[in-house]
């Protein structure tokens, strides 16, 4: 098992330390680790993705799986924040996700606006906010930017900042895609230089088919997933690692993830489908599963 | 009948709450639903809507309408309510439009900039604001952040926000176009998501020959107008539905459509060119007809 | 005779009320017509407007005429008004064109950017302001939202705002042009649905040939001069309405042009070429044959 | 000997006033002319203009050109007047540029950003700012806004204002070149019209093989280099007129170009590649014989 | 060996002095040279730069490296700083890079967004702040303009600016090339003109095969490199010089560059791969090796 990232690591300010160690400590597994909760498909693929579950539309779900099930927190871009979120005050931590977009339009030119701002994370009385940055799309001129922004308006509220750090754009799909090693490692690195505190990341998958569109040497390097996702945590640094979920998986491989994702050293999950997609009880029951791996991966 | 969404689900702040209610219990209807009469048509289409009505190119004659008819409010931009509301302030709420745009130019990349702002709206004694947004247009980026700031702006005065959530632009049209229940759907549930305290939306509508360009699961959905109508007010959550009324139909068909709206639990109505494209008696007996019809859906 | 617009009926602030009474009784005809000079051309088409008739390249031209001739106004952009307006103040009303461009590039996308502000027109004594907007040009998002700041600081500065509204750009000449009914009477409504209080249009024109290239159903439309001004006028509703001269045309067709304009119901006219391409004396004769005829639509 | 435009026609501020009467009246020639120093062309044209005299590179050469040759003032950059003007501090007044590119990239849509601004001006005790405004490039729409907040900032600090108003892009290139009468003569009124205080123009050129390209009634026009001039001059009309003297020419050329130009009527000679590409000795011997012409037509 | 820029010649605020005497005189060399050690290729280049050495990966190697071998700064963007410099504070000087891109998408149109501020540098203790500028790509506007405002915050702030001036974009490989004479010489009079304190430029390279490519008169210019780089120290002026690395070289090479530089009268070094892609005992030494070197150019 790889050590992994501290709160002590990240050299933080006050606000951003407190409310940080809220989340690793007081909510959640408690150990140290993260465990969140992303309710933001609405906006990004439509209600599709309530389909599966039909109950699931309603965000009280997931908030009752948020708390009845020890999340760490949940993840609402303003407006489900603002109508849900009262009842369960102070009970599930919030991290308020500041910009994302419909997937209607092509991503060719992937770029995500604003939909919130700082002031509304700390007037909601979140403990994080979250920003998707598309790492390498044809409009990071104007997302870095965007992001430099919001992380200075972080640092002056004590705000801990998460970059859902995405590979995304046509340049990416030429080298390999937005899921390979290459894409993930670099889109770590870019977390930890632009100064994110938490990076959200995929898990790094390996495509022989895809290799030799790869960039150099990353289209020679044949690592194990366990082997790749280390490597993608020290390029991420003195930033933490949150392992995303994706779409919906077997129960199997998702507890092998967690597994692997935990030995080699990232901090947490944010699982959303592969949580809310099945009923309470199914769901429940896999966050105990989940947690109770996390258990063993304390700080 | 499915139960509709209330002012106590929305959680509002002071300002919004007290402006909402004033809509929704002491004008119009008065019984928690919503009668709004839009004329901003002479921008979105020219004076070219009010031929079949000569009397309607005068903006006097919908402000009549809205009082004798007993409306909820008036939706006009900055001009025209400066300009008519004068002598019926107080007896018609104005909801001030926010945004539009002509018609002249082609919608492939479909934004409506700001006419006017929030503290116009403050200014002139509105009790709403209405905002367009052209869901999955490729100039999403440009109108979600324009929306955030509004929504801003509402949430610092207090100031109820309905979003006009119009599913536009090529990559809708490819995707089985703007009326289809994928595209009102999604625009219900981006509408929640963004935090817009009320959504105006198309009715669905479902045609078998385009069904194959629709997205998953929806090629294969075959719900009758009603079920389809209850999913949409299901994806806005929290969101209070209006039902637009679009180009003029036949009387059965319009009380036909404020029947099924009704009943799958929007919260009112907001029919334009319907209404003020037959003289003022006609007009009135038009609205007294529906406003029977929305007396049985109170809350 | 038609009626036109009084200042009662645009219920004004009382800074605009004061400057606007000022224009339309106290300088020019004095009966509640307008009669303004504009000098733009310069910058709009370049000197070559002057060749007609050498001494109009000097401003003090038709400032003499606009004071000699009693104008009710003459119009500049903030380099002449600073430059040239010193003698004449108090004598002549400014109105201050705040935007501007060269026809040099193509017009495609027809845009008007900024050319001063209304501090500019409030520290030069103006008593109206002056604003382009292409109706219908593709850069319209750019063009309404320019407005809506310049509205909003005439309604800060109690500063009347007049919309010289062009039907401009690629869209508008695919169907049936700049001049046509369909495009003057759309426009004439965009003045008054973003809060202009006068706007300039250009008296509307009819070819049978270009007929069936125009939106429905104004390709069947066929109405005479007098009344196609008629229409548009009360597509204004409570904006007033100026005829624009255009190119220079003969002083039969001139005069008929007033006389049809005035009895169409507007408010007066904003002749420039047509008057400061011939010499002072006849410039002078031509402006008061304009103003006897104006003299007979007093309110 | 055409009069020229004088201090007292350009009805200025009491700041404008006082710095440009300095330049007029106590440096340079002293007699209402002005002859200034440009030296941007290392950010122009990069260091090859001053391959020909290489001394010229470190900006000390033309720094004591100026003050030995008697100059009404040099042109800098922020960059070069902060690191070269503090031993002549007060000796030659400084015209800061404030925009500029490379001419690396096409100038099809050619537009100059801000290197500094009119409170870098007054900071360093400059008697006026450049702005060079590309006449007629596509880039029109931005470059005009731009120029009038510089205008706005002049006018707020009392600083004297000069275009270098460059006839530019595609547009201009198709309708007979950016040397052209019709272009300098447009370029004139364009800098009247936007308030310029001085406006630095080309010499207008003729050729007969490309004049059919040119806009009517220029194609038809055929001046003498004076007559040209001077129409140039009355198009600028209360706005003082600097010739540009362009790449190396004889010094025939060169001073049979100030005599025409002073005849018809400009207030003041900019040459700079003219000058220092030249040894020091030389080019204060030509400033001699520049300056002997100049004072044959002081005011 | 040329003289070199010096202190003295740049005239600085006393702010600017503090901070940049501090960098040459107090720390590393110590002889008014600078040697500073740049890690910014996470974000540039992504992980792959640290492959050659994997403790690399670890911006704690390098500030060991910076320390330890007497280096007068460190450059970081926020993040790497924020992260990795406490430890560190007050022994390695920072320099707080503010603008970066990944490399994922072409460079055609080469642009850097920001990533932090003067305020951070402030901030953060940093001694400099550095800036890429893109010379001559056709995003040249929104960079000179965006360098604008770092370099007035700079100059309020009392930072050094340190121009990272890089040829790039599709018109400067039209034009022999990023490396050429022409693109550096060109490069570092642009730093001059626009007002950085220090200038990062490549080593220029010349090859036969491209010299026609070339702009006059650079295609017939056969210099050697110390002339070459001579020349360019010229064209900074009164802007200090550091040699940039590049990718990695060998020992001899690098040692040359090194005694080439320092004797064509550059201020410094800037070498990143060329010394932490060794191990940290070979780092030094060769760190040793060039502060020897540098050890005979101070002032």
């Amino acid at each position: 098992m790889k050590p992994k990232t501290t709160l002590e690591d990240l050299n933080l300010s006050l606000g951003k330390r407190t409310r940080l160690r809220r989340l690793l400590y007081r909510y959640g597994p408690g150990n140290g680790t993260l465990l969140l909760l992303p309710i933001d498909q609405g906006l990004e693929h439509g209600p599709v993705d309530f389909f599966a579950n039909p109950d699931s539309v309603d965000p009280t779900f997931q908030l009752r799986l948020a708390k009845e099930g020890g999340y760490s927190g949940i993840v609402f871009h303003v407006g489900l924040a603002e109508k849900y979120m009262t009842e369960f005050a102070g009970e599930v931590p919030l991290v308020l996700k500041l910009n994302g977009k419909t997937n209607i339009p092509s991503d060719e030119y992937a770029f995500s606006p604003l939909t919130g701002s700082v002031e509304d994370a700390v007037r909601l009385g979140a403990d994080a906010v979250g920003y998707t940055l598309y790492v390498g799309s044809p409009a990071q001129d104007e997302d870095i930017s965007q992001f430099a922004e919001i992380r200075a308006d972080c640092q002056a509220y004590g705000m801990p900042l998460i970059m859902w750090a995405y590979p995304r754009g046509e340049a990416i799909e030429a080298k390999g895609g937005r899921d390979s090693l290459y894409a993930v490692d670099y889109a770590a690195r870019v977390a930890c230089e632009l100064g994110a505190d938490v990076v959200k990341l995929n898990f790094p998958k390996f495509e022989e088919s895809g290799a030799k569109e790869l960039p150099k040497p990353y289209d020679q390097m044949r690592l194990s997933p366990q082997e790749a996702m280390e490597k993608v945590v020290k390029s991420a640094g003195r930033t933490m690692v949150l392992v995303s979920g994706g779409g919906k998986i077997s129960d199997e491989d998702l507890l092998e993830k967690v597994k692997l994702s935990m030995e080699a050293g990232v901090t947490g999950l944010i699982f959303g489908r592969n949580m809310w997609q099945r009923n309470l009880n199914e769901a429940l029951k896999m966050a105990e599963k989940i947690k109770r791996i996390m258990s063993e991966y304390g700080t």
